[in-house]
């Protein structure tokens, strides 16, 4: 039950392609890595899965797609159905691996939203941010992202449970709808709070409490424990997007492997800022008003905010408001027995906290 | 059997919204009205079935929806679906309402493909191509299409058959496959006339294909009526699409209801083009490589297009590949008796080609 101690390796975990080829050090294990050893099988099966699924005649498709899905990424959203529906006992019999075409569906849909995402808007190119997707182009990732999402949709399809087709499907809409109303609260600082949580959890949350979910529906488990699950993947989605937000502004940027300051650079109003703002003197606000309301930035600008927040400690509370939702997350589990997948899971809600300390 | 001869009132027909107001004039009757008589009462059920579903708490979502489903469109997909479930004597008793669902289903997966249409490369832009979602936003057009395409899933799940929900997503695996073709041979004047037909089997062809065969299936037809309205819809859509392209070169800006060049400003590969290209001489050639290989254009140059293309013949070689695959389409009704909703579906193969002309 207690978690091991463990310091995070690299953010960017060595789960891709086929290969799992551990780039992290013997002494220094990844945090991940009890859940990994569990579910080694199920991933590399899933691996396999996504490869074989991301093939099209149209070349420019696996060669787009592979740059996020089969290229890097921690895989995160499959282990997550592999690990619930192993939590609940599925497979009941050797050779049935509904949960390895689940998990990559869930992967395919996040992928989807991460190509969705690189498109830029006029105003951001003008700022010359045009870099996410600059290899391809805006409309070459919006088709492949709706390649992935249709590709998404035949694997539940294949798998042929109404039950999960529902909860993947209502999951998809509420995605986009975080990520429009995240869109509309850009650069807006009169974002409340709430609206702000409302943001991450349709854009992050949803997909992780789908995730968790379908792995308790395809073992057949009664609602208490599919709820439970479901409890588990929104609170675990919600840690982990905040930790995502406080390290927009704190990460060295080789341990966040992405841009520090991407947030930032958008007018994208995430808890740090909603914090710091709140809390800051009039220079303060007045500074959040020219850098992220009216989009006015200048070189010095990112070190500054970071500056502010730091001394508001809005950092802290964005990690503090994380670590409550996967306390949450973790007391979900207690509706399940004390096994090795529910310590790996306990485990994965620490590592997401543990990332942004 | 014999299609009543009219002159296409408008493009654009008056079906939006809740209110269905015709606005041609009654001694120029619309060449679909014969279909819209028929079905009139379900396109209504639609038309209220996409306005509920398009709802969200985001109001950007409707707004922004309701600028391509609610405001304008002929709804010629879901008229498909309606009339296709009709033939097949669907409802089977009063009160059954499938075929509404499914249409307004069909109808977002296409207004989430126009959506996504609407996104602009840096290139275009820089060409100053951003007109089509200047009020919007890349992004937005993106989210909101994600939204709808997810909303169609949605509709897809309650109808709870699978058989539909296997034709419908692999259909949108097709659009977006076909979308990214015809990306991909952008500008390329080396393009063979069965990749074009590939691209527009794709983008287009898919939908239409599916769109009429999910009538047949969820009558409960036998295999050879569904596969002959799959084959109904698959030949009409390539029809639907060569006169598309066809007007692009050749439509007065009114009749079209869009702007003229639009494919030959962004370097589309499309029928007329190649068969300009194959005949052109080597300074016409010179031409298409410039203009439409390289890109670079200026103002006099889509005048020429247009005149170079009617010197070749190459508008009317188009047409009369559509008008064949409207009569292909027409064939394939031969698995039905002869019934008012059968000559209906003649009049809109009908239709299609009439635009052309």
């Amino acid at each position: 039950m207690v978690p091991v101690i463990v310091r995070d390796a690299s953010r960017e975990s060595p789960l891709a392609g086929h290969a799992i080829a551990p780039s992290w050090e013997p002494d220094e294990p990844d945090a991940l890595s009890s859940l990994l050893a569990l579910v080694q099988d199920d991933l590399a099966a899933c691996n396999r899965t996504i490869v074989e699924r991301m093939a099209s005649p149209v070349a420019l498709i696996p060669q787009l797609a592979a740059h996020l899905v089969a290229a890097g990424g921690k895989r995160l959203r499959p282990l997550l159905t592999l690990a619930a529906a192993r939590l609940c006992d599925y497979p009941p019999e050797a050779g049935a691996a509904r949960h390895v075409g689940l998990a990559a569906c869930v992967e395919f849909i996040h992928t989807a939203t991460l190509l969705h995402d690189d498109v830029v808007d006029e105003s951001l190119l003008r700022r010359g941010l045009a870099s996410a997707n600059a290899v391809f182009g805006n409309k070459a990732s919006v088709l492949v992202g709706d390649f992935l999402f249709a590709r998404a949709f035949e694997l539940m399809v294949e798998d042929g449970s109404l039950r999960v087709l529902d909860i993947l499907s209502r999951a998809a809409a509420t995605i986009a709808e975080g990520e429009v109303l995240q869109l509309v609260t850009q650069n807006d600082l009169a974002t409340s709070e709430s609206r702000y949580f409302e943001v991450i959890r349709g854009k992050t949350a949803a997909l992780f409490e789908a995730a968790c979910q379908v792995g308790a529906v395809i073992a057949g488990r009664p609602a208490t424990q599919e709820e439970a699950l479901a409890a588990f993947g929104l609170n675990l989605g919600i840690a982990f997007q905040l930790v995502d937000d406080a390290l927009d502004y704190a990460a060295d940027q080789e341990t966040l492997g992405k841009t520090v300051g991407d947030d930032f650079r958008e007018g994208k109003i995430t808890l740090p800022v909603l914090v710091a703002y709140q809390r800051g003197s009039a220079d303060d606000r007045a500074f959040w008003q020219r850098t992220i309301g009216a989009g006015e930035q200048a070189d010095a600008d990112l070190a500054q905010a970071m500056h502010v927040m730091a001394h508001h400690g809005a950092i802290d509370t964005t990690l503090d408001r994380a670590a409550a939702f996967a306390a949450e997350a973790k007391a979900a589990l207690g509706a399940f027995p004390d096994t090795l997948f529910r310590r790996a899971l306990r485990d994965v809600a620490d590592y997401t906290v543990r990332r942004g300390r």
